[in-house]
């Protein structure tokens, strides 16, 4: 019997309108794998008398021990309001490497970032340059390293043996398909009983 | 004599046209005020022979060492190429964080989140729901918690102490400006040499 371990859940799904079933659905399969998801103290958060800023730090400071606790993460990169993951996420991401845990994550949008970038953001008015570079009508570099998303982020999860899962939804699934999320759910169980292996 | 403290350098200059005078003035600036600026070691990086996912994955390690190195962070948080900051940044602040190094960020846009996401992404159309949630046409909610961004960013950087610097620029300088730079310069000196007292 292998210790309980905890995964943090990161993603937009709180902006979702259908985020707490979502969210409901997510612990359940992790609990499925074995796995105890992280959930916030809500009793511990209370708004009244406290500035919105002061309650967003709050959440924060929540968050972040949720994270602390967390033997690892499993975040949503499916873009979020334009080509990019939630830069939320993305900060757990990379809170949750500088701590040395494995990081699982994935996207419902199989395109690359530089796919997304130059079709859907540039739409296609790129030019290269005569030094070679790729470069949008407003100046700005295109990177292409075949990556979901910034290379901090393939690159972090990458570097403490994680898996970034890419699933081709249809863009009017992608805030509820939960393929991906399971398949992190799985390679998460293989990666921590490999480790616990002596 | 303080001892000189290094600071890692990270926002999304390394796609602008100018990047490189960018870096070399931010690179200069720090160094007035006393602090030794992160510079990859580029030798120790190769791309011959490797892909660009492995490239990129060169390129994120020297990142994350240079974190680990550094004694705090200063972060452009400008919005880039959509409403939100830079996701390589923003993982780059939530690593620093979780480390305990103090963060000193700015933007050279002074409207907060709320107000691009309302106006810029969602163009005013937001309603309230019965709920006394706003939401966008698309059901996504909208928070409003007086910051710049998501409150992992602003509470991140609150939480040990840091300064988050807004600047008015107009729209066309906002790759260029570093007056704000300059401010966080000035906060992490003043925050640094506090904690050095006795």
């Amino acid at each position: 019997m292998t210790t309980t371990h905890k995964v943090y859940l990161a993603g937009p799904e709180v902006f979702f309108p259908n985020g707490q079933d979502l969210m409901a659905r997510k612990g359940a399969l992790a609990l499925q794998y074995g796995f105890s998801p992280s959930t916030m103290a809500e009793e511990a958060l209370d708004p009244t008398g406290v500035s919105a800023f002061a309650f967003g730090c709050q959440i924060s400071a929540a968050n972040e021990k949720m994270m602390r606790d967390a033997d690892f993460i499993i975040a949503n990169l499916t873009p979020f309001r334009g080509i990019a993951a939630d830069v939320g996420t993305a900060y757990e991401v990379g809170f949750m490497c500088a701590l040395g845990r494995p990081s699982f994550a994935y996207t419902n949008s199989a395109r690359g970032y530089f796919e997304r970038l130059s079709e859907d953001y540039y739409e296609g008015k790129t030019r290269v340059g005569t030094d070679g570079v790729i470069r949008g009508p407003d100046g700005l570099m295109l990177e292409n390293h075949g990556m979901v998303d910034n290379l901090m982020l393939d690159g972090g999860i990458d570097a403490l043996g994680g898996t970034l899962v890419r699933n081709d939804v249809p863009a009017e699934q992608a805030y509820d398909d939960l393929w991906a999320f399971e398949e992190c759910l799985k390679a998460a169980r293989q990666f921590l009983d490999a480790a616990a292996k002596p």
